[in-house]
């Protein structure tokens, strides 16, 4: 990993990929953190979920003369750059600007990353070979596919500095979950407590729905109230010990 | 049903949920009607029909003197109210002003809705957990998935007024039609004749696509000239005898 | 075919065929052509390849004196014109302004295409019918769907007249490629040369993609130098022998 | 005034059409309500100051059967009703949902406004004749001009309920104010307060000004410190005896 | 004039620059018309008024192997062409698909087509020198100013077609009108009808406008009834004698 | 000045500030740069013309956690660094995202900027207090204007890097143009040239609107022939000596 930040506890990675991002941002908003979900990227393959540490890639519009040069360099072009310094564990976000008039990334790189251990891909632009992407075994999130080289629009500036993904931002070290709604960002000193709240609000939301399914009305079940929560505590002892 | 409205006959909901949108729509604007589909609601269960009656909800923008208060209570909350009044075959339409920056309800509530025996839901803003909603068993439409609840962005002013949903005006009892293109909209005095006319129309169309599809010119086929309608008669009989 | 151009190689359409657009779109952008790719049409059928020659329709804003008096005249309206027009091999592109407000062709236009040998449907605007529209067994990319017939929004004004589509030239007779990602316009002069070079260089890069998937680092790899190069002739060799 | 509401005190639109709708901003932010912007609306008369009680107007969109039968009968238009209701001092506040393809009123309706002694009109929609309205001396706000009749795309719902305007709510009875920027709200029970505090600012804020212009560092002069307070009370009291 | 039409009636062009475009968009809406005021054009000479015949010209997109070898050759380019056939009285209209990104032509086209007698110039589109092109004596409207040469974004197509300018229907010979709120056609045959009404429309709402400002009330005013009709009558008279 | 680069040429600001942008975009067109006219900033002095050295800021999303802790401290905020770091004929340029939902600076720092010798302020996104900035003797550019204060929205994350405005990339230490139409960047490198050669063809098409304006044809004029560059030449001289 790149960059040093205190540790998160061991299991809150495991926890937040068996959250919903609505569960995750309702306990952000709980604690007065509401801008986290990113409007433009969509998940290409919607059944998996996605957590890991936000590792940030900044691209700003590209100029003739810029571009004019651009080989590709591996050793001094940042789009190559931060492929290969994304660690195990790490997400690639994108800053685009929402431009989807040319590709981030295309399949080769998502190969590497995904070789390299990534846990995931996102932009608030396109991706080329958005189709061959999506068949790569590691989440992926872009607003759109485009064919076309992303040096014609985007220039790639710096990486690992706070960058704006989808109208939010992202700090490097932040913590990034994704499920087939999209993708959200969770600050870094939040994640544990956020982690472990959040598995407790789905099994408690379980439980709530197979009531509402059973023909319960809202009132005293959604928000539960004093009973609902003694019964889910009751159903959750006899669910864990059946 | 929360409203009463002259009734409609009692086969007219069955045959617009035989009918497509787009026959549908053609009716309307034979009769001078065009301004009915909605742009924006998307299907998340595209495989399915749905009609049935618009029960409305209208959401203003939010603003923090007023979010900060909601405790979602069930007997005062505009949505919570809604959700416990739709009726069976009733649609639930939602005007959130085309905003997608955050929910508009999520799959709870939507649980809720299909155990009410809602005919659907559909809204121009965001569902939370649109990805589980989509597997409740009831037609749901929404131009966005965004994990962000409903009540930082949206405030629930009011029910069973006249709303506007994906740019078309929606009156509560006005009939409401959706297949895998989309949503619209039938004002509720013109929804017995078209529901009739549609159900024709669908029955020649689905004739002349077999001349087509067999190499007819579309002279003479599409639209059909009066040999056409002939053999359409001939084959319509031959159709349900067989 | 109702326009002559110089003939296309006889492999051309089939080598475009096998190719993305991501590496199309490359080989153009090596020749200084970046601006092909359209934004805005998606596939309906994402699984299937285009490759055809462009026959063009335009549309323009309707007016209600024009539209008042459209009866879908088969020998009058340049819509049916089009179609009756489109020939083997070729791929009707319709400017619709990026306007979905209305469809611009439905199911029963879609089968008379596919009747007449079209190679693919495309449109920046919406189709009407769009579910049954993916059931043709033609190549079809659309903006969105709409049911709203196209005569209340857009009137056909001429056909095989240069248009933009999704914000990209398309003269008649170029050649337009479809995939997965969406679809662009190879000028008719470059064709050849880009088929030809296109299919080597995915054969290059499928090459590359087993070497990353291996864990080989993207330096030497992508973009290949001599040795990855060399290795790859021999591959190629080993490959098309086993 | 149509709508009863605890009174305002007697210098409150007073001191708000002194106050530039920045220092307002910063007032309601530091009571911790942020939305309150319009985005959209732009003065016709820059020059001008608004302050006032809102009189909401909603619009829902159009639809044949409504607008075929529109006479502008004045005892049933709801447009109409609402222009005959606004009373001295207050603003109308036209939810157009930000539509600007028809006016939403013209320069007579305006002319009438001015002649019942109304402080403002705003809309996030379009005027027809804006060019005229900017004439009549009353501050009015648009998003642009638009010669089409209101009634071809909007409809008149209702009025005094609570709406959204260029983004932000705006309920009946809440402060309207205005100036060369756009056009903010104020919750009522807000005003009196903000009203007071905006006023010492904008004296703080005068004489900051000076000092910067004078070559003063931001630091200890923006935000003032306990030096340059003082110096600015000492400033004042010279200031008002002078 | 490049091409012929019926001709006009002598006093139609006068009267139309003497009308509002929101009064003669009213009198096309009663005849059925409502789709021709266009969105985005915005006057740089707000003061005055045109009427004119569309003379149209079409822009497409550009593609680098067009605009590598455009020298603006006055003999072949058509945007020059265009400019060189304007006739005396007529309005260039240029469709530029609402494309902001590079202007459509500049100050000294501009002053070419005020020489050879032009009624105004038009584009859903932006000029470059848009300041200069407003010191020029004619009557100009764009959405936008943007210095980058035409030809890196637009490829002028054809001229005295068919086109769509600011979502409105442009057919040559049609009649274009502009005041500060904007643009609007007018289908060539309802010209002179529409020009006659509208004078009579202004006149009367110029007499309604004098009784709403004495304090009239809309009822019996606006819509005006047959008495105020009746004073109306007397007023002109006594309007013309005095 | 803060960073250090090859210097300009001492006449080259001076040069720039009397060519305008759409003759400088040429120049760069010429030279194969076209993408530097930003999208979106407007002028609020439009008389004014602006050529400075760009010094960047950017500000990505706010988000609650960070926000919450402003307060504006002078020494660590780094849009106070920004403003007491800009240098005599400097242009600070605020890359906003385009995001208008809150001011990104007002007036008071608009006056400190002035003081210190700046050149002018450009941003993509909104400024508060917009009527008074205008007031400030500094020419400045904005999309809009917006009484919210920045760090609602906005978050300033760094000074002096690459960024994206209006669409462009501005690095710093580029040559930064404003006039009525807006703003352009120039590459440093090369800013003498195309300051000299702007000069030259203002010179040019000054004659040649003169010539256009007595009834000249383009053929011939413009572009200027050699027959009218030696007229031109002739001019020239006897302008100058005159």
């Amino acid at each position: 990993m790149t960059e040093t930040h205190p540790p998160l506890a061991p299991e809150t990675l495991d926890l937040l990929r068996q959250a919903s991002t609505a569960t995750i941002s309702y306990q952000l908003t709980k604690r007065g953190i509401s801008r986290t979900f990113m409007v433009g990227p969509q998940p290409l393959r919607p059944e998996e979920r996605m957590a890991g540490i936000a590792f940030t890639l900044r691209y700003v519009p590209s100029r003739e003369d810029l571009s004019a040069g651009v080989h590709y360099d591996n050793r001094t072009n940042v789009q190559r750059l931060a492929v290969e310094r994304v660690g195990p564990g790490e997400v690639l976000v994108i800053d685009a600007r929402g431009e989807i008039g040319a590709g981030t990334l295309g399949n080769i790189l998502t190969a590497r990353l995904q070789a390299r251990g990534a846990a995931g891909i996102v932009t608030d632009g396109a991706f080329r070979d958005a189709a061959t992407v999506a068949e790569e075994p590691i989440p992926s999130y872009c607003a759109a596919a485009n064919a076309l080289l992303s040096s014609v629009v985007h220039y790639p500036a710096d990486l690992q500095v706070p960058i704006g993904c989808g109208g939010v931002l992202v700090m490097p070290g932040d913590v990034v979950v994704g499920d087939g709604d999209g993708v959200l960002v969770i600050p870094r000193q939040l994640a544990d407590e956020v982690a472990r709240d959040a598995a407790e609000q789905e099994a408690l939301e379980a439980y709530v729905l197979t009531k509402i399914r059973d023909g319960a009305e809202l009132d005293g079940t959604y928000p539960p109230d004093e009973a609902t929560r003694a019964a889910f505590a009751r159903w959750r002892v006899g669910d864990s010990v059946s």
